[in-house]
Protein backbone atom coordinates (compact mmCIF):
# COMPACT_ATOMS: atom_id res chain seq x y z
CA UNK A 1 0.00 0.00 0.00
CA UNK A 2 1.35 3.63 -0.55
CA UNK A 3 2.75 5.55 2.28
CA UNK A 4 0.13 6.67 4.96
CA UNK A 5 1.32 9.37 7.07
CA UNK A 6 0.40 11.87 10.22
CA UNK A 7 -3.53 10.26 9.93
CA UNK A 8 -5.35 11.31 13.14
CA UNK A 9 -5.83 8.46 15.63
CA UNK A 10 -9.36 9.60 15.74
CA UNK A 11 -9.32 8.35 11.91
CA UNK A 12 -8.20 5.18 12.62
CA UNK A 13 -10.83 4.73 15.12
CA UNK A 14 -13.61 5.77 13.09
CA UNK A 15 -11.78 3.03 10.20
CA UNK A 16 -12.31 0.35 12.77
CA UNK A 17 -15.64 1.07 13.61
CA UNK A 18 -16.54 1.62 10.15
CA UNK A 19 -14.94 -1.98 9.29
CA UNK A 20 -17.45 -3.46 12.37
CA UNK A 21 -20.20 -2.44 10.72
CA UNK A 22 -19.70 -3.96 7.97
CA UNK A 23 -18.06 -7.20 8.55
CA UNK A 24 -21.67 -7.25 10.43
CA UNK A 25 -23.34 -6.44 6.90
CA UNK A 26 -21.16 -9.20 5.43
CA UNK A 27 -21.95 -12.26 7.84
CA UNK A 28 -25.66 -10.81 6.94
CA UNK A 29 -24.93 -11.18 2.75
CA UNK A 30 -25.90 -7.09 2.24
CA UNK A 31 -24.09 -6.19 -1.17
CA UNK A 32 -23.80 -2.40 -0.53
CA UNK A 33 -23.82 0.32 2.25
CA UNK A 34 -24.43 3.87 1.89
CA UNK A 35 -21.66 6.69 3.97
CA UNK A 36 -25.37 7.79 5.21
CA UNK A 37 -25.87 4.43 6.90
CA UNK A 38 -22.28 3.83 7.90
CA UNK A 39 -22.52 7.27 9.37
CA UNK A 40 -25.85 6.77 11.26
CA UNK A 41 -24.32 3.79 13.18
CA UNK A 42 -20.88 4.89 13.66
CA UNK A 43 -22.36 8.04 15.37
CA UNK A 44 -20.95 10.49 12.98
CA UNK A 45 -22.03 12.29 10.25
CA UNK A 46 -21.76 11.07 6.09
CA UNK A 47 -19.47 14.33 5.10
CA UNK A 48 -17.23 12.65 7.70
CA UNK A 49 -17.28 8.77 6.26
CA UNK A 50 -16.48 10.25 2.92
CA UNK A 51 -13.87 12.47 4.54
CA UNK A 52 -12.39 9.57 6.29
CA UNK A 53 -12.24 7.06 3.38
CA UNK A 54 -11.11 9.60 1.24
CA UNK A 55 -7.65 9.34 2.79
CA UNK A 56 -7.18 6.47 1.50
CA UNK A 57 -8.26 6.53 -1.88
CA UNK A 58 -11.37 6.36 -3.98
CA UNK A 59 -14.26 4.62 -2.92
CA UNK A 60 -17.87 3.88 -3.57
CA UNK A 61 -19.87 5.35 -6.35
CA UNK A 62 -22.47 8.65 -5.70
CA UNK A 63 -25.93 7.23 -5.54
CA UNK A 64 -24.72 3.49 -5.45
CA UNK A 65 -23.28 3.51 -2.08
CA UNK A 66 -20.16 1.22 -0.90
CA UNK A 67 -19.67 -2.30 -1.95
CA UNK A 68 -19.41 -4.21 1.52
CA UNK A 69 -17.15 -6.68 0.50
CA UNK A 70 -14.82 -4.56 -1.37
CA UNK A 71 -15.03 -1.44 1.20
CA UNK A 72 -14.77 -4.17 4.07
CA UNK A 73 -11.30 -5.80 2.09
CA UNK A 74 -10.00 -2.36 1.78
CA UNK A 75 -9.80 -1.47 5.25
CA UNK A 76 -8.93 -4.78 6.64
CA UNK A 77 -5.90 -3.85 4.28
CA UNK A 78 -5.35 -0.22 5.37
CA UNK A 79 -5.56 -1.43 8.99
CA UNK A 80 -2.73 -4.37 8.72
CA UNK A 81 -5.13 -6.78 9.18
CA UNK A 82 -4.38 -9.13 6.57
CA UNK A 83 -1.29 -10.24 7.96
CA UNK A 84 -0.62 -11.75 11.46
CA UNK A 85 0.96 -9.72 14.47
CA UNK A 86 2.81 -11.88 17.12
CA UNK A 87 1.93 -10.31 20.19
CA UNK A 88 4.28 -10.93 23.75
CA UNK A 89 2.25 -9.84 27.29
CA UNK A 90 4.81 -8.91 29.89
CA UNK A 91 2.54 -9.42 33.25
CA UNK A 92 0.53 -12.59 34.14
CA UNK A 93 -1.41 -10.68 36.85
CA UNK A 94 -5.48 -10.47 36.97
CA UNK A 95 -5.08 -8.09 34.06
CA UNK A 96 -2.47 -10.02 31.88
CA UNK A 97 -4.50 -13.06 32.10
CA UNK A 98 -7.37 -11.08 31.53
CA UNK A 99 -5.24 -10.04 27.91
CA UNK A 100 -4.05 -13.51 27.26
CA UNK A 101 -7.97 -14.95 27.34
CA UNK A 102 -9.26 -11.90 25.40
CA UNK A 103 -6.47 -11.97 22.57
CA UNK A 104 -6.49 -15.73 22.27
CA UNK A 105 -9.96 -16.37 21.98
CA UNK A 106 -11.23 -13.67 20.27
CA UNK A 107 -8.71 -11.21 17.98
CA UNK A 108 -7.77 -12.53 14.52
CA UNK A 109 -4.53 -11.15 13.18
CA UNK A 110 -2.93 -10.60 16.65
CA UNK A 111 -1.15 -14.22 17.86
CA UNK A 112 0.10 -14.65 21.30
CA UNK A 113 3.71 -16.11 21.50
CA UNK A 114 4.06 -15.87 25.32
CA UNK A 115 3.21 -14.17 28.66
CA UNK A 116 6.18 -13.13 30.65
CA UNK A 117 6.48 -12.79 34.31
CA UNK A 118 9.13 -13.04 36.98
CA UNK A 119 7.17 -14.81 39.68
CA UNK A 120 8.34 -18.31 40.11
CA UNK A 121 4.72 -19.38 41.04
CA UNK A 122 3.07 -18.56 37.90
CA UNK A 123 6.13 -19.12 35.35
CA UNK A 124 5.54 -22.40 33.40
CA UNK A 125 2.00 -22.41 33.74
CA UNK A 126 -0.39 -22.03 30.54
CA UNK A 127 -3.50 -19.90 30.52
CA UNK A 128 -5.56 -20.81 27.76
CA UNK A 129 -2.85 -22.27 25.51
CA UNK A 130 -0.36 -19.95 26.16
CA UNK A 131 2.86 -20.17 28.47
CA UNK A 132 4.35 -18.18 31.31
CA UNK A 133 7.27 -17.64 30.51
CA UNK A 134 9.72 -16.30 32.74
CA UNK A 135 10.73 -12.92 31.94
CA UNK A 136 14.72 -13.08 32.18
CA UNK A 137 14.23 -15.08 28.84
CA UNK A 138 12.88 -12.07 26.74
CA UNK A 139 15.35 -10.91 25.46
CA UNK A 140 16.55 -14.75 24.04
CA UNK A 141 13.41 -15.15 22.92
CA UNK A 142 13.01 -12.16 21.25
CA UNK A 143 15.95 -13.07 18.95
CA UNK A 144 14.71 -16.45 18.01
CA UNK A 145 11.22 -15.25 17.77
CA UNK A 146 11.01 -11.26 17.39
CA UNK A 147 7.22 -10.29 18.44
CA UNK A 148 5.48 -6.90 16.41
CA UNK A 149 3.18 -6.16 19.39
CA UNK A 150 4.05 -5.76 23.09
CA UNK A 151 1.17 -5.67 25.73
CA UNK A 152 2.41 -4.35 29.19
CA UNK A 153 0.33 -5.04 32.04
CA UNK A 154 3.16 -5.04 34.85
CA UNK A 155 2.90 -2.32 37.89
CA UNK A 156 3.76 0.95 36.73
CA UNK A 157 7.18 1.46 38.65
CA UNK A 158 8.31 -1.26 36.86
CA UNK A 159 7.32 -0.30 33.20
CA UNK A 160 9.95 2.12 32.21
CA UNK A 161 12.51 -0.69 32.66
CA UNK A 162 10.59 -3.32 30.68
CA UNK A 163 9.67 -0.72 27.99
CA UNK A 164 13.52 -0.17 27.41
CA UNK A 165 13.71 -4.14 26.75
CA UNK A 166 11.37 -4.05 24.43
CA UNK A 167 12.71 -1.61 22.96
CA UNK A 168 15.73 -2.95 22.79
CA UNK A 169 14.26 -6.08 21.04
CA UNK A 170 13.25 -4.39 17.90
CA UNK A 171 9.88 -3.92 19.50
CA UNK A 172 7.74 -0.84 17.44
CA UNK A 173 4.27 -1.05 19.04
CA UNK A 174 3.01 -1.26 22.70
CA UNK A 175 -0.34 -1.26 24.15
CA UNK A 176 0.39 -0.52 27.64
CA UNK A 177 -2.25 -1.15 30.21
CA UNK A 178 0.44 0.14 33.21
CA UNK A 179 -0.58 3.74 34.95
CA UNK A 180 2.69 5.01 33.72
CA UNK A 181 3.56 7.90 30.88
CA UNK A 182 6.35 5.67 28.55
CA UNK A 183 9.38 7.35 26.95
CA UNK A 184 10.12 5.72 23.68
CA UNK A 185 12.07 6.30 20.74
CA UNK A 186 10.05 8.37 17.94
CA UNK A 187 9.65 4.89 16.09
CA UNK A 188 8.01 3.49 18.51
CA UNK A 189 4.04 3.57 19.04
CA UNK A 190 2.05 3.59 22.29
CA UNK A 191 -1.57 3.20 22.85
CA UNK A 192 -2.41 3.70 26.54
CA UNK A 193 -5.44 2.27 28.17
CA UNK A 194 -5.82 3.46 31.63
CA UNK A 195 -8.39 2.65 33.66
CA UNK A 196 -8.13 5.21 36.25
CA UNK A 197 -8.08 8.23 33.65
CA UNK A 198 -11.19 6.67 32.10
CA UNK A 199 -12.77 6.69 35.43
CA UNK A 200 -11.81 10.46 35.85
CA UNK A 201 -13.71 11.15 32.82
CA UNK A 202 -16.77 10.34 33.87
CA UNK A 203 -16.27 11.72 37.63
CA UNK A 204 -15.66 14.68 35.51
CA UNK A 205 -18.72 14.28 33.66
CA UNK A 206 -21.07 13.64 36.92
CA UNK A 207 -19.34 16.58 38.67
CA UNK A 208 -20.07 19.06 36.06
CA UNK A 209 -23.35 18.03 35.12
CA UNK A 210 -24.55 18.99 38.92
CA UNK B 1 -17.83 24.68 41.45
CA UNK B 2 -18.81 26.57 38.23
CA UNK B 3 -20.36 25.06 36.12
CA UNK B 4 -17.66 23.94 33.01
CA UNK B 5 -19.50 23.28 29.57
CA UNK B 6 -17.75 21.58 26.43
CA UNK B 7 -14.36 20.71 27.76
CA UNK B 8 -12.52 17.98 25.20
CA UNK B 9 -12.29 14.63 26.91
CA UNK B 10 -8.23 15.24 25.57
CA UNK B 11 -8.08 18.11 28.54
CA UNK B 12 -9.89 15.92 31.20
CA UNK B 13 -7.28 13.62 30.06
CA UNK B 14 -4.32 16.11 30.22
CA UNK B 15 -5.08 16.97 33.89
CA UNK B 16 -5.86 13.46 35.04
CA UNK B 17 -1.91 13.27 33.58
CA UNK B 18 -1.11 16.32 35.86
CA UNK B 19 -2.82 15.22 39.01
CA UNK B 20 -0.24 12.15 39.04
CA UNK B 21 2.47 13.88 38.54
CA UNK B 22 1.62 16.67 41.44
CA UNK B 23 0.63 13.54 43.59
CA UNK B 24 4.35 12.23 42.67
CA UNK B 25 5.56 15.54 43.81
CA UNK B 26 3.21 15.58 46.97
CA UNK B 27 4.41 12.39 48.65
CA UNK B 28 7.98 13.44 47.91
CA UNK B 29 7.51 16.78 50.03
CA UNK B 30 7.71 18.94 46.86
CA UNK B 31 6.12 22.09 47.53
CA UNK B 32 6.21 23.96 43.62
CA UNK B 33 6.17 22.92 40.00
CA UNK B 34 6.48 24.97 37.09
CA UNK B 35 4.50 24.71 34.04
CA UNK B 36 7.90 23.52 32.39
CA UNK B 37 8.04 20.58 34.42
CA UNK B 38 4.46 19.58 34.41
CA UNK B 39 4.59 19.85 30.63
CA UNK B 40 7.80 17.89 30.06
CA UNK B 41 6.28 14.83 32.62
CA UNK B 42 3.06 14.71 30.59
CA UNK B 43 4.28 15.16 27.15
CA UNK B 44 3.17 18.02 26.16
CA UNK B 45 4.11 21.98 25.88
CA UNK B 46 4.13 24.51 29.03
CA UNK B 47 1.34 26.64 26.78
CA UNK B 48 -0.66 23.99 26.90
CA UNK B 49 -0.97 23.43 30.49
CA UNK B 50 -0.77 27.01 31.33
CA UNK B 51 -4.24 26.96 28.82
CA UNK B 52 -5.55 23.51 30.04
CA UNK B 53 -5.73 25.02 33.34
CA UNK B 54 -6.98 28.59 32.57
CA UNK B 55 -10.29 26.83 31.73
CA UNK B 56 -10.94 26.50 35.13
CA UNK B 57 -9.28 29.39 37.06
CA UNK B 58 -6.36 31.75 37.55
CA UNK B 59 -3.35 29.28 39.22
CA UNK B 60 0.06 29.59 40.24
CA UNK B 61 2.25 32.96 39.89
CA UNK B 62 4.69 33.65 36.98
CA UNK B 63 7.86 33.18 37.89
CA UNK B 64 7.22 31.11 41.09
CA UNK B 65 4.75 28.22 39.47
CA UNK B 66 2.25 26.12 41.08
CA UNK B 67 1.88 25.27 44.30
CA UNK B 68 1.54 21.65 44.19
CA UNK B 69 -1.02 20.55 47.20
CA UNK B 70 -3.09 23.61 46.21
CA UNK B 71 -2.83 22.39 42.28
CA UNK B 72 -3.52 18.77 43.27
CA UNK B 73 -6.27 19.82 45.34
CA UNK B 74 -8.05 21.92 42.86
CA UNK B 75 -7.87 19.64 40.09
CA UNK B 76 -9.42 16.27 42.43
CA UNK B 77 -12.05 18.88 42.84
CA UNK B 78 -12.19 19.64 38.73
CA UNK B 79 -12.27 15.71 38.26
CA UNK B 80 -14.94 14.94 40.91
CA UNK B 81 -12.39 13.42 43.34
CA UNK B 82 -13.83 14.83 46.55
CA UNK B 83 -16.24 12.50 47.17
CA UNK B 84 -17.09 9.01 46.73
CA UNK B 85 -18.79 7.55 43.30
CA UNK B 86 -20.53 4.31 43.65
CA UNK B 87 -19.95 1.59 41.19
CA UNK B 88 -21.92 -1.12 39.89
CA UNK B 89 -19.50 -4.21 37.36
CA UNK B 90 -22.01 -5.78 35.03
CA UNK B 91 -20.64 -8.85 33.96
CA UNK B 92 -18.25 -10.97 35.70
CA UNK B 93 -16.33 -12.88 33.16
CA UNK B 94 -12.57 -13.08 33.51
CA UNK B 95 -12.68 -9.33 32.31
CA UNK B 96 -15.35 -7.87 34.92
CA UNK B 97 -13.29 -10.06 37.53
CA UNK B 98 -10.45 -8.63 36.89
CA UNK B 99 -11.93 -5.01 37.27
CA UNK B 100 -13.04 -5.82 40.29
CA UNK B 101 -9.57 -6.45 41.35
CA UNK B 102 -8.82 -3.24 39.98
CA UNK B 103 -11.07 -1.15 41.36
CA UNK B 104 -11.37 -2.52 44.88
CA UNK B 105 -7.80 -2.34 45.24
CA UNK B 106 -6.57 0.48 43.89
CA UNK B 107 -8.69 3.15 43.41
CA UNK B 108 -9.63 5.38 45.91
CA UNK B 109 -12.91 7.63 45.17
CA UNK B 110 -14.63 4.74 43.18
CA UNK B 111 -16.47 2.32 45.42
CA UNK B 112 -17.40 -0.97 44.31
CA UNK B 113 -21.32 -1.88 45.74
CA UNK B 114 -21.70 -5.27 43.68
CA UNK B 115 -20.64 -7.19 40.58
CA UNK B 116 -24.17 -9.03 38.25
CA UNK B 117 -24.06 -11.56 36.19
CA UNK B 118 -26.56 -14.19 34.55
CA UNK B 119 -24.72 -17.39 35.53
CA UNK B 120 -25.64 -18.96 38.22
CA UNK B 121 -22.56 -20.57 39.11
CA UNK B 122 -21.13 -16.92 39.88
CA UNK B 123 -24.05 -15.60 41.90
CA UNK B 124 -23.77 -15.64 45.15
CA UNK B 125 -19.67 -15.33 45.21
CA UNK B 126 -17.34 -12.68 46.02
CA UNK B 127 -14.28 -11.29 44.24
CA UNK B 128 -11.98 -9.45 46.89
CA UNK B 129 -15.05 -8.87 49.08
CA UNK B 130 -17.09 -7.42 46.51
CA UNK B 131 -20.48 -10.12 45.62
CA UNK B 132 -21.87 -11.07 42.46
CA UNK B 133 -25.39 -10.23 42.32
CA UNK B 134 -28.35 -11.96 39.94
CA UNK B 135 -28.85 -9.28 37.24
CA UNK B 136 -32.21 -9.59 37.90
CA UNK B 137 -31.58 -7.98 41.19
CA UNK B 138 -30.50 -4.98 39.51
CA UNK B 139 -33.44 -2.81 39.07
CA UNK B 140 -34.55 -3.41 43.02
CA UNK B 141 -30.67 -3.00 44.54
CA UNK B 142 -30.53 0.18 42.23
CA UNK B 143 -33.60 1.57 44.26
CA UNK B 144 -32.33 1.35 47.62
CA UNK B 145 -28.61 2.18 46.65
CA UNK B 146 -28.98 3.92 43.47
CA UNK B 147 -24.95 3.40 41.55
CA UNK B 148 -23.43 6.22 39.59
CA UNK B 149 -21.62 4.80 37.21
CA UNK B 150 -21.67 1.18 35.69
CA UNK B 151 -18.97 -0.79 34.42
CA UNK B 152 -19.82 -2.69 31.41
CA UNK B 153 -18.19 -6.22 30.67
CA UNK B 154 -20.92 -8.37 29.44
CA UNK B 155 -20.84 -9.56 25.86
CA UNK B 156 -21.39 -7.24 22.94
CA UNK B 157 -25.03 -9.11 21.90
CA UNK B 158 -26.15 -8.37 25.52
CA UNK B 159 -24.61 -4.72 25.65
CA UNK B 160 -27.27 -2.36 24.51
CA UNK B 161 -30.06 -3.96 26.69
CA UNK B 162 -27.90 -4.33 29.90
CA UNK B 163 -27.29 0.05 29.22
CA UNK B 164 -31.34 0.26 28.62
CA UNK B 165 -31.73 -1.08 32.01
CA UNK B 166 -29.03 1.20 33.67
CA UNK B 167 -30.18 4.07 31.74
CA UNK B 168 -33.40 3.09 33.17
CA UNK B 169 -31.78 2.65 37.05
CA UNK B 170 -31.11 6.34 36.31
CA UNK B 171 -27.40 5.66 35.71
CA UNK B 172 -25.56 8.68 33.75
CA UNK B 173 -21.97 7.42 33.96
CA UNK B 174 -21.06 3.82 31.96
CA UNK B 175 -17.43 2.60 31.35
CA UNK B 176 -17.79 0.25 28.70
CA UNK B 177 -15.51 -2.87 27.81
CA UNK B 178 -18.03 -4.30 25.48
CA UNK B 179 -16.98 -4.43 22.16
CA UNK B 180 -20.20 -2.27 21.02
CA UNK B 181 -21.47 1.33 19.67
CA UNK B 182 -23.76 2.19 22.63
CA UNK B 183 -26.98 4.33 22.15
CA UNK B 184 -27.84 6.94 25.27
CA UNK B 185 -29.39 9.63 25.69
CA UNK B 186 -27.75 12.53 25.50
CA UNK B 187 -27.44 13.09 29.25
CA UNK B 188 -25.70 9.93 30.21
CA UNK B 189 -21.85 9.82 29.45
CA UNK B 190 -20.18 6.63 27.89
CA UNK B 191 -16.66 5.77 27.60
CA UNK B 192 -15.60 3.22 26.06
CA UNK B 193 -12.34 0.79 26.16
CA UNK B 194 -11.85 -1.21 23.40
CA UNK B 195 -8.90 -3.26 22.79
CA UNK B 196 -9.93 -4.41 20.06
CA UNK B 197 -9.48 -1.22 18.22
CA UNK B 198 -6.15 0.10 20.51
CA UNK B 199 -4.72 -3.71 18.74
CA UNK B 200 -5.68 -2.23 15.35
CA UNK B 201 -4.21 1.32 15.80
CA UNK B 202 -0.86 -0.38 16.73
CA UNK B 203 -1.38 -2.76 13.27
CA UNK B 204 -2.27 0.08 11.27
CA UNK B 205 1.15 1.83 13.00
CA UNK B 206 3.25 -1.17 11.64
CA UNK B 207 1.47 -1.24 8.60
CA UNK B 208 1.88 2.97 7.62
CA UNK B 209 5.59 2.63 8.38
CA UNK B 210 6.61 -0.54 6.22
Amino acid sequence: MRSVKRIADSTIRRLSVYLRFLEDFESRGLATISSDELARRGGTTSAQVRKDLSLFGSFGKRGLGYSVPELASRLREILGLGRQWKVVIIGAGKIGAALVQYLGLKQRGFRVLAAYDSDSSKIGKTFEGIPVRDVGHLERDARKNPPDIAVLAVPSDNAQAVVNRLVACGVKAILNFAAAQLQVPSDVTVKTVNMAMELEGLSFALTSRD
